[in-house]
């Protein structure tokens, strides 16, 4: 009943946890501060041809569409911010030739809901590194997520990681035309090996083979030795490999990893590594990201790039509890003569409230109470 | 050129200026947090009819519509906050009989531009104040507007008062039908003396005088003296001139005050007493506010209510400049080794940069690097 006046899949933020979260997101930005990203703040809406990609339809589909009553043409509300940052490096921030790191934490806005559990207005906070193709500018991105899901106390994550190449790379060896290409796509991102066989039925070896066996390659890291196994020695299948077990390297120890050389599941700009963090309890991912290289050609500059997002909303429910701190009562009556008082002790972070109804304690949130002593103003127990 | 990809009157922020207007809004919500205000987090859409009174054509004016694929009704991109708090005090937290404070800081979107400098996506951020209808209750908000500007930095402000219950009262009085009403209304918010003189001449006196002096009613705090002998003494007249009287004294000597008995530049929902904050060196105001007393009526309850509200973007060229605060780079091939350090550092406020491409220290923005020495890792000078 509590949200009938507002639309499916959209929430109001109350007191109770609003505040948590923006503290969450201060925090976050401040990680991010300290690891050299810059804030930026694109705006809520642009040009549909900005924020869309042509032939990206599944971000076309989550996309609402304005009229624009200045220009007749058709803008959107965004529902990612990451192209936007994208154009940013790519045009505005052209003059930079070396690399540059970019954060954000702003709402988006989905025309339809990603799952039965989603909002519609996901609070999406994230990084991204342009200009630095090596797997070392992904590695610092993957501890950055989970530096950043640490801050608010998500315990034992583990990470998905897949390239999205090495399917590429099979695809285009294969010279496989673009709808079976789609096709199969889509038949191993769902796992489905029967589909899968029956698709490759007409294609040579060893790509047949290759992809059959695509959908059983997930797992511990033993999967990258399985893989240089059964996947023929192309270079974009090797430099994937390559770099999925540096990472297994330099990773190992600190955070529990599976392999799945069909995660597929990025959005259609990613184009290498792709990775995504779970935690126990979730039955989602908190947070993904990976390698979108040249995302910003259409703005003007094609860059190596990579990043990660998150969405703020979904970890609402392990952020810490509202603040228990109360305040200090005022009686209206001593508003104007205790106005000094009151400044100093706001300024020292304590919450003065101005009591112009004699309400409670507990309706007003308060335990102590400014009054007029004998020499000043004093503090005193209010209950 | 620079916004070339942009919809007129849509910018990004960008780093420069990002982080500055990020830690004004936290300072603002911090001073709202001591002063009682609670945070809260309306969604960026909502149903039409939530987010636009009937009858409130500025608003739906500027409200961008958007179709709702999931339930086939009209929604908006919300151009203002207040009524979506208002809406929240009065059905979410309806259990609450006291007084409610709350406060917010988002962007608004306008499909139209407030004026030829303005912004399509102002930031609003504000504070509200219901159920309680004393005048110290907007003496209160007044204030809380003044602190939050000096916050940024905003020098010399001039506050100027109106109560459009004034003119509502001897509307009332004076029996005027609807449609003079209006006419009368648009004449006296343009001082437009002629017509307002040439509309009134059938109006009884002494309600005819009384709309014929309004024009000439503002300036410093002996216009309230003026008033009382050039306007009727209805209860609606005497109770308003009584409020800003009561305001003259609370805020003398604190802010100049200029008073304004046609000041109704409000929106369509206030009620009573309102105003507007100026400052030198800008054209537009810095802030406004009032009251607009039952606008929880149609979500379910009636409720007296105050408030103010500021566009943060407004503010941007006054915000301290970018922290100057420079970095300490670490060589890529030193970041594994020495990530517990980095850390730290990172924990302590430093920005910490990790450098793939030994780009100098200009592009770096760093001074300082991180190196490995013979007891250990240390800072020294980088340049």
């Amino acid at each position: 009943m509590r949200n009938w006046l507002l639309p499916e899949y959209i929430a109001d933020i109350l007191p109770a946890t609003a505040r948590q979260l923006e503290t969450a997101k201060s925090s976050m930005l401040e990680l991010f501060r300290t690891a050299g990203y810059e804030l930026v703040l694109p705006p809520m809406i642009e040009y549909i041809d900005s924020l869309v990609a042509e032939g990206d339809d599944s971000l076309e589909m989550k996309t609402f569409k304005l009229d624009d009553h200045l220009s007749g043409r058709q803008m959107g509300l965004r529902a990612d911010i990451t192209p936007q940052v994208a154009r940013i490096d790519a045009h505005l921030l052209a003059e930079r030739t070396g690399v540059t790191r970019l954060c954000y934490a702003g709402s988006v806005v989905h025309a339809r809901p990603a799952g039965l559990m989603s909002s519609r207005e996901p609070l999406q906070v994230g990084a991204e590194l342009y200009g630095f193709a090596g797997i070392e500018a992904d590695l610092e991105i993957i501890r950055l997520a989970l530096a950043t899901l640490d801050l608010v106390g998500v315990q034992n994550p583990r990470l998905d990681i897949g390239n999205i190449a090495i399917f590429r790379g099979l695809a285009a060896a294969a010279g496989l035309d673009p709808a079976l290409t789609r096709e199969l796509f889509a038949a191993l991102r769902s796992k489905d090996a029967a589909e899968v066989a029956l698709l490759v039925q007409g294609v040579a070896e060893p790509y047949r083979s290759a992809f059959v066996a695509l959908p059983e390659l997930y797992g511990p890291r033993e999967v990258l030795d399985r893989a240089r196994s059964r996947l023929p020695s192309i270079p974009d299948v090797d430099q994937a490999l390559g770099q999925l077990q540096a990472l297994a390297g330099a990773l190992q120890g600190r955070v529990e990893i599976s392999f799945d050389l069909t995660e597929l599941r990025g959005t259609a700009y990613h184009t290498g590594l792709m990775f995504a963090v779970y935690a126990p309890g979730w039955p989602d991912e908190l947070a993904r990201g990976g390698r979108y290289d040249n995302v910003g050609r259409r703005f003007g500059r094609a860059r190596p790039a990579t990043g990660f997002s998150l969405d703020l909303r979904d970890l609402l429910r392990i952020l810490p509890e509202r603040d228990s701190a109360r305040g200090i009562r005022v009686a209206a009556r001593h508003a104007d003569a205790a106005a000094g008082e009151i400044d100093a002790l706001r300024k020292a972070g304590e919450v003065v409230m101005i009591d112009y109804l004699d309400e409670s304690a507990a309706a007003l949130n308060c335990d102590r109470e400014l009054v007029a002593g004998p020499s000043g103003w004093q503090i005193v127990p209010f209950n």
